[in-house]
């Protein structure tokens, strides 16, 4: 049957600038990196990830941090997160100009140390300094946890990790914790599992789905997530941003396909399907290759199709 | 939350040898397609859809039908329907062995004249004599209606022009309908709406679901049919056959992708992921491509990333 518990309205967080792009191998122009934003913020996006400001020597890809926060169109009821992941970064996205910033933990301890050289634990140690550097500038902080439906050295994570991770984040003062299926392994069995864990404790309102499509179940993730009331979903127009741990497959679920679904579910996300595929086929055509997402490649394929004489 | 609703095992029909592979352009050998067949039944696959029975000026690459049925792997407890589309076809079938066979309509007017050449009613007619035959021979019949989520030319599809479909072939004496989204357009709402139509009037042991992932809804499409109880489902090995109306993009869903998210939610299908992503690689080695499944290539793209020095 139809769910009741579906929201009426999703918010979908747009992660290709930042996310999406970071793992390509190529430099990507800052002009087209602000070209795509553009196109995104012309689709109805109103939260668009926007960079990061990380060490260019680990992230080459994001060295143009300052230069993307000074072009971005400036329109009303548009938010442009940041990645930050310690103070000096933090500091250098403030002086950007940015208003909201996003910092990562995990709920795999072997992951933590893997991403970020730094336990759990400690990820909390460095969080202080800029959470509190945020209140005093009245800066939104977003919360990430990675692999919290399974790690690439741990194998399963146990719900009770991912709680505990999200807690801590909300209790530091995040207003909303991502969480992401980093390596895409998840089902809406586990993702039922951990959502019945997590909205026994935190308001579902707090949460974000973060879902990757590598194993093909982002989408049922998303619809399952949805029926405990989820209603914001992190994705990736076009798909970018593949998985750097299984490389070749595909990664960050696609905005698109999310879009689809929604719409055909008759909830409301303010985002034009037409204006997102045009975003998808830009940034797509820019790295020279076809969008990893079905409903660009349904949506151009049915284009040319009709364009063909009858 | 865990839905209860979910049958506790699904039936899936694998559909790769006929349905996928009739579109390809270039011949596929029939020692290819018996390979395949083998591996499929190596997999644990229990119906495999071995061939069709069809005018080979249409459709050539079936042409060797009778020397595929001449060769299938025999083994206890599988069964190989064949599509039948009319008496000459069930009697070529009949003479080649076949236990099963599948007929086809749909619940669009008009993609039954482009597809079939007639119309509804007259399709109807078609069946009588192969009913009657088929009956005598004690051979089973599976119906399939195209279009129950969309048309290529109609565009939306009423839930009861499906339902009219349905209960015309169960009551001619089909054993079951499988339900084709033949240009993958349904989304959960419309899936839903569609099986809230159809099980007010029709047991859900007798339909099948028959999704197309062109626009990357079939997941979703087979969670939200599982949910009324729906518990056979057709699908494709390494996601075979493409969607001939829109040329480039994705058509059949994955076996692999489905059962691996079956596998996720505790249901029993008897097939192993393992050997099916071994069946998957073997075709799309053949086919020279990569699989077309996410489930086969990050599969395959972990295995390929273990085999790596540390």
């Amino acid at each position: 049957m139809l769910n009741g518990n579906y929201p009426a309205r999703v918010r979908i967080v747009e992660v290709g600038p930042r996310d999406g792009l970071q793992n390509e191998k190529l430099p990507v122009a800052t002009t087209t990196k602000l070209a795509l934003i553009e196109r995104l913020a012309d689709a109805g996006l109103g939260v668009i990830e926007a960079t990061a400001f990380v060490s260019p020597k680990w992230v080459p890809q994001m060295a143009d941090a300052a230069e993307v926060m000074a072009g971005l169109p400036q329109r009303a009821g548009i938010a442009y997160p940041v990645l930050a992941p310690n103070l000096k970064g933090f500091e250098a996205a403030l002086a950007a100009g940015a208003k909201e910033v996003a910092i990562f933990t995990a709920a795999s301890e072997t992951f933590c140390q893997k991403n970020t050289n730094c336990s759990i634990d400690e990820s909390f140690v460095r969080f202080a300094p800029i959470m509190a550097a945020a209140r005093d500038a009245g800066v939104a902080v977003r919360g990430y946890v990675s692999c919290v439906l399974g790690c690439p050295y741990e194998g399963a994570i146990a719900p009770q990790a991912v709680l505990d991770a999200t807690q801590r984040l909300l209790q530091i003062g995040c207003y909303e914790v991502s969480l992401g299926d980093t390596i895409g392994v998840g089902t809406p069995g586990s993702t039922a599992r951990l959502f019945e864990r997590l909205c026994a404790s935190v308001p579902a309102a707090q949460l974000a789905g973060h879902f990757h499509d590598t194993w093909g179940q982002a989408l049922p993730n998303i619809l399952t997530a949805l029926d405990f009331g989820v209603a914001t979903f992190d994705n990736s127009v076009a798909g970018l941003g593949g998985c750097p741990y299984s490389p070749g497959a595909t990664g960050n679920v696609a905005t698109e396909d999310v879009v689809y679904m929604l719409d055909g579910l008759g909830i409301v996300t303010g985002v034009s399907l037409e204006r997102l595929v045009d975003a998808a086929a830009f940034i797509s055509a820019a790295l020279g290759r076809a969008p990893a997402s079905r409903v660009a490649r349904a949506w151009l394929a049915r284009q040319q199709g009709l364009a063909k004489p009858a």
